[in-house]
């Protein structure tokens, strides 16, 4: 899995201009443009996710940078592993360092989430999945650490899978009217998610063909019974409420899939620090 | 306090076509383009940030949407409270929802976070600031919401104020040596920054001039002497493991700013909901 | 339906810079700042595409413009018909004719193109749908024409839904494998679909639970068998070689979708023209 | 000739991200990234443009790609032939399949369009051009692919030359005040292009020193006639319902250039397939 | 003659973001949110150009900004000159100022030193262009000043009209088979200048149906002399050296164009300063 | 001292799109694809600034060339000098000439008037500075190349350092309370600068501790006094109407900073020409 390197870069030039602007000053005017070497050392346990993004922060600002990568995103790391060596000029570890470490605490941030949530499930029928929550312009790198951490990507956006929630299903009338609509007028790569909050909801949404079905902040003793009614006939996603505490349960009702605002919408940044030999 | 219009669109739009892309197939389908309203409704208490970027997230939308604000950014609510009331097309609403509340929530939850932290040191000399440790292309917002919060903008990138880590110092040679040739070259509205862990350090900072001195990671009473030593000669910022816990004991040493990386690569969203009139 | 005004913009100022660039040396040096009014007119019988478009390209060029819309969207127009009436600045419909018309009939030409399938299909079960091969920058306006004129889209894009064609296949080793190898990773509002070329790759992409199944350049008669044999099981898409000839026969064998690059790859341009009252 | 490689590098970065956007499911998750061999080959007879475009499109997925051309820019290919052969990724291949192909296809199909008409006037004075009737953001290419194919270029955009049809001349009163008025006022690099329907109509504008006369919709016998009167005092340019049934008559009527809208608003798409070695 | 209101816009975004990045911290800090008058008044003789820019620079900070012109671009200013009013927000005022300044003053230097060339040349047959020698990113805004201040635009880039320089020559071998290979290949709306250096290679310029000759560097003797050789057979541009002490007896040569670099690239701004009502 | 590549590639980008556009008709038709040498020759004794811009404008163009540099940027030339040499294709040097000289003229052309003005003041207590009079798009090579002749940078932008001017003032009421109010709410890097205008004001800026003191357009007496009363309790900046003449005497006032608009805002280009080996 790969993202497309322009992309990458655009995002990074971003970041790079919000923190450099112009000039270094204090950087600029100290520092000569020898070469040195650095690494970069993880803080705590978790997961990698973000390294090749911030390989090539370095890069971007100084194209004869080299560097060894001892881990790759998924990988987990731990308290003090050395995660990377790079050999640059001083300039450029030293501009770049902020800006790297941002987005890769971050990305491995989500990862590092995502993992826990995929180990308090292991063994169940469960996958974990973030949502639409994500913050504005991060969506890609976001979404591409949730399947570094070992989750799966829910839809990517509003075109690529159609979800009634009350709000359609209120504006048209009625569940299985709006399903019926929907299935005339989408193309035939789209499925169709409905989400219900009790279990006649369930019931019509099954009649109605949808291919997912969006269990809204369930008891988990509603989801045992909501897995057991589906019988496979639809895929099934526990969303709301979902905690440390809880989601272990949640899974063994039986559900397919449970997703997760928090995420994406409230990342704990993995510390990660860079250390340079001078 | 107010951000450019056109650097916000900027941001929305690109939300935006990450959220749509294309269409919304649910909400292009199913729904007409009637008009209603809907509401926007705090879950939990805190203070406001974003309202006018949410609402411009309709009105990019929609631009015949009105709207009225019950509070304005750096505002308290308290879970239940109403926000905002918009009315506009249903399709812009549902269109924008998600995009609009991703951002209210992020910058609301930092300006909350902040706030807390201001609340903790209430009374004492000490000001809350974030740090540089933003999320690429966000910098803006999360500055905006600190300051909505009641913290104080630490600089706002490398080219603004010179600030001269180990790092640096190690690259130059000498702390003194590194204030004194940074002085020659820098323009006359820029102060200069030394990061100094005990208190020799403090000394030579001092002596050679800084404006404004970083104690890094010092316990309180190590802080509480480089109070008392630097005497107002140059501005103190404490900076490194700052928690609720301790945040008040640390501005009771007497320094002037707290810095605090988490209000900003740590995030937790703050919770607000959309109601829609159907 | 409706694509993101800003989207649509941002298309419609790069065809302007195209074509303007920096004057229109003609009208800026030759008309004056007066108001006129101005009609588009079909030349031929088609179905429209694109008339907001072409509209907002000469708001663009005038924010006074005023306008009536005698066609929307989707609607069959007859030679001779008037779309529109347009009433601004002489200048701003000199400047904008060329880039609104290039749009307006490129879209209308994909809209009349598809109806054209489309009525050639009806009732039989099968749906019309373009493919990726579509020009650069133009998919989404692209997509959009072929719903205007009846069709239903394929995919948006290869992070949507899956497809495996041969060279995947052939890649990964063997259709079932690969098919669940894929079911493992991919999301749960995500589809796949598998490209086949006889009857004994279809059984083997229905054994593996393949939701779409494309038949790649087969006969109607093997096309037919197809259908029987998939029984509802999965969704069939005829593609390659269709033709306004055989179309006809291909929908009567019972297969679910019809797929063209030729509706996106191949446009021949709706005329239509602009007149103005002088 | 050569278009500035950032510019084509946008417009392919513009149309990955289309077929792209995050990932390409099956490529990123089912093929491994080992290298492989690919060529591309012409399906039909005509001529190619557009090869180097296709080339960068894998380049900019894969940047260690490598390839030999066996056909240039404005070569003549035949069914069969194999155009290029390239040794890279296999998902790079993969994923840039389409729209390299897209891109490639589409110029090449102006090219072959374009070549289809010099052929048909061989030997004649006349010389083929396109007209401004280009889809959005593509006119740079469309134009050199005009040239590709033996093609000559009109102006490229209303900057560049002055043309005054029927509406300016309406607009301003009178055509020789017109012509007049705007020779006062255009720089000297500037021609004067005046589109008349009728002999009246030329002498006024021969009369008036224009620089280039537009025919427009003139019968053949009128045609050879106003080259007659004109007696090479001005270029002329023939222009309306051009068809390949016609535009060797149009031609030998003596005009200097015949312009049709359809080389560039109506392509069909010159068929090329990729075949990879797996 | 009328920029893109679009270009525009982008032009003074891009000032805007320079000169306040993030916030105005002055101005957001200081100055409420009521509104005041200001006016824009001429420090100097000259003439006016780029007043609209000016007025849109506070339009897009403050959109309820109005605000009266007392003179058009192309309008002569005298010291002391009211040249616009504007009522709006104090802070959109305030910041704005410079942005809106730095444009206008640039542009109506250009206009006033094009203005001092023309009057300097009044009443022979000489026109005053501009040359390609301008700033990256302002050449629209400077082509535009240049025919504000009366002057006539040179060509606007290289693929507007061709010009052979000694290099293009010496690469190519002689001037002659140069300008035949050209006129060959480019289309019919394009001319051709030719640069030379001496009388002989004017000739051969001529016998090559140079469309346009320029006499690079030629004392007022030689170019004297082209002129009566040139007899009206091509248009003669002056071009090397002009100052204002030569300009007059250049022009009496009887040249058509004299050209100078210095309009664009050496540009002294006019004085105008705002006043606000507080 | 060093922009960011990908700034300058922007800035460079969108030059070589304003000057070739599409393609360069004279070089792209009569030259081949051969490699040459050209070299850089200064025309006038200056200071050299942005000669890496100028040699990436022939890379960006050519990847292949090669260059040597016998000056760097702030080092003198003089008439005559050769400054670069380059070897690479003829075509890529011929289409960047232009480009690439109109940036290396205007970034010379402020580092040799900036070096003017220093060597004018050499011996005393002032800094040469610039000001916020920049060219919209260009501040960030425009402050870069009074570094380079060796000026010292004021603020970058309103973001960075706090100035109080008149409007400022008279908008809060008091100059005291005006900075005060400033105080407590800027961040703790930020410095305050205060205009004042005669000996009263500066008496009161002192007393309300600003930073920085501008004394605007005083006469020297009164200048001398001011830094007498001042005594070093604050930076004294001299600002408006400072000429060659003047600046020496203002500096032996003993004044910190002379600031002057002219260095960015009316900057004669330097000159250089290139010449290619044919």
């Amino acid at each position: 899995m790969q993202l497309m390197q322009f992309y990458i870069d655009d995002l990074i030039k971003k970041a790079l201009l919000e923190d450099i602007n112009y000039i270094d000053i204090t950087t600029d005017y100290l520092v000569d443009d020898n070469a040195t070497t650095a690494k970069l050392v993880a803080k705590d346990d978790g997961v990698l996710a973000g390294i090749n993004v911030a390989m090539r922060t370095f890069e971007l600002l100084d194209d004869s940078i080299e560097y060894d990568l001892f881990f790759k995103d998924g990988d987990k790391v731990k308290k003090g592993d050395i995660i990377a060596k790079m050999t640059g000029k001083t300039r450029a570890l030293l501009k770049g360092e902020r800006t790297a470490l941002n987005i890769l605490q971050h990305m491995s941030g989500i990862a590092t989430a995502t993992n826990k949530c995929v180990e308090l499930v292991k063994g169940t029928n469960a996958s974990i999945a973030e949502t639409r929550k994500t913050l504005p312009g991060l969506r890609p790198i976001q979404k591409y650490s949730v399947v570094a951490g070992g989750g799966k990507n829910h839809r990517y956006n509003l075109s690529e899978c159609a979800m009634l929630k009350d709000n359609h299903i209120d504006a048209y009338g009625c569940l299985t009217n709006a399903v019926n609509a929907l299935r005339e007028k989408i193309g035939h790569t789209i499925k169709i998610e409905v989400e219900v909050r009790d279990l006649k909801e369930l019931d019509e949404a099954l009649n109605a063909g949808a291919d997912i079905i969006m269990l809204d902040n369930m008891s988990c003793n509603m989801m045992r019974e909501a897995v057991m009614i589906t019988a496979g006939k639809a895929v099934l996603e526990a969303s709301g409420n979902v905690t440390h505490e809880n989601i272990r349960q949640i899974a063994e009702t039986g559900v397919d899939i449970i997703s997760l605002g928090a995420l994406t919408h409230s990342v704990k940044c993995f510390d990660i620090s860079m250390k340079i030999d001078l």
